[in-house]
């Protein structure tokens, strides 16, 4: 059976204007390999509702999973959950368990709970929350989407709450080998290899250190006997160090 | 007049197996915003080319720019011009050009110009190429489509010889201020304030330091006297340094 596939939004202005790196998909991407969850997709997109909702329901679709990671603070430029709504056809409002969970917070913190933190209470209809064990304000999954924090510490958090509640597939096993020879003359023998093996990927990650071309040469596979197998053939084949 | 907008698609199954973490997007995100082309949308896929023609088809009708990074390399996972020429519809083979170029550059290093290394050389029908100073492996564009290398290095060169040659706009003008005061407590007049100045835009960016809350709001726009009244206006109404 084919592994689950799933995609990714990363919204949010700072990331495509250069001001900030994103690191949230580098994250999600090996979480995901890790479980057996084959994430196909991943687009960013700025903080304007046309391009959000098109891009929910683009994904959504097409994907089994589809996790977005950004814009569900306090302030006005936090419209993930108006967005989500508004892709889903329901309504957005604050609803009682995300603000009981928020009104606990600030209580114990001795922070008033005031409108702009009430925003975070609101929810679309029908979903379920996801926790926030750093700061409270709750992510939430609204039928296959999954949307969480766009805070790195925060979205790490509400994914590693989630993450077990899903039903992960086949995990991928890789081998990496780096080979001392330049991409060049090892893609014959590799593209051979590669058509061989139908059921591994080989992708080949060219380098250039102290002036001397190399690359890593990375087969993968859910099964772990054909990768290693491949492995050796390649090294026999190409020479190659297992890294 | 607007800005011309630009999208990036990354390919490469290593970005979305998190394997390798990518540094092209950043980089891309702050040299256009230095010259006034908008960076409107980013996606990332896999090496599939039924994904890569969709998504290339996609976003080159949808914006102005479309700059791509990633599989122009020799071996057989590097498919991207093959899947540039199916999305416009013309040829890719061989190009007396792009073959001159590599068999300098070989001749050179003293290497052989081998099979691999020639598909290098596969340029699409009525492409203009993009100049490699790194290892020559020349990038192109065809149409409005800038198809450049996945390796940071060379990217960063092709996009630097590639850049001059397309037309600007107003670069945005930026001021960032760290307001060491939770945003739940400067969301209400953070978008009053923003309400009040429909050309610029307000971004909050909240951060935890030493177990105290902060953000930074970035203030963006192409006026930059209007930018740095505001800045003003912000400080006085709720304090923060800027940064």
């Amino acid at each position: 059976m084919p592994n689950p596939t799933a995609a990714m939004l990363v919204i949010g202005d700072e990331i495509l204007s250069g001001r900030t790196r994103d690191a949230n998909m580098h994250h999600l991407a090996g979480e995901l390999t890790k479980v057996g969850i084959d994430l196909k997709e991943v687009r960013v997109v700025s903080d304007d509702p046309t391009a959000i909702v098109a891009a929910v329901n683009a994904l959504r679709s097409a994907f089994d999973h589809l996790f977005t990671s950004g814009g569900i603070g306090p302030t006005h430029d936090d419209i993930t959950a108006d967005c989500i709504a508004a892709a889903f056809g329901v309504e957005n409002g604050v609803r009682d368990d995300a603000r009981a969970v928020l009104q606990a917070h600030y209580d114990r913190e001795g922070i008033e709970l005031n409108a702009a933190r009430l925003r975070m209470a609101r929810i679309p209809e029908g979903a379920a929350l996801i926790d926030n064990p750093v700061s409270a304000a709750p992510g939430f999954t609204l039928g296959n989407v999954h949307v969480m924090a766009g805070v790195p510490r925060i979205f790490a958090a509400m994914l590693a709450g989630l993450l077990p509640s899903l039903q992960g597939g086949a995990p991928v096993i890789s081998q990496t080998l780096r080979i001392e020879r330049a991409e060049g003359e090892i893609a014959g023998p590799l593209g051979a290899m590669a058509a061989a093996h139908p059921a591994l990927s080989f992708g080949s990650y060219p380098y250039q250190r102290d002036g001397r071309f190399g690359a890593n040469v990375v087969i993968r596979g859910q099964d772990g006997d054909a990768v290693a197998a491949a492995a050796r053939d390649l090294v026999a084949a190409l020479g190659g160090v297992p890294v």
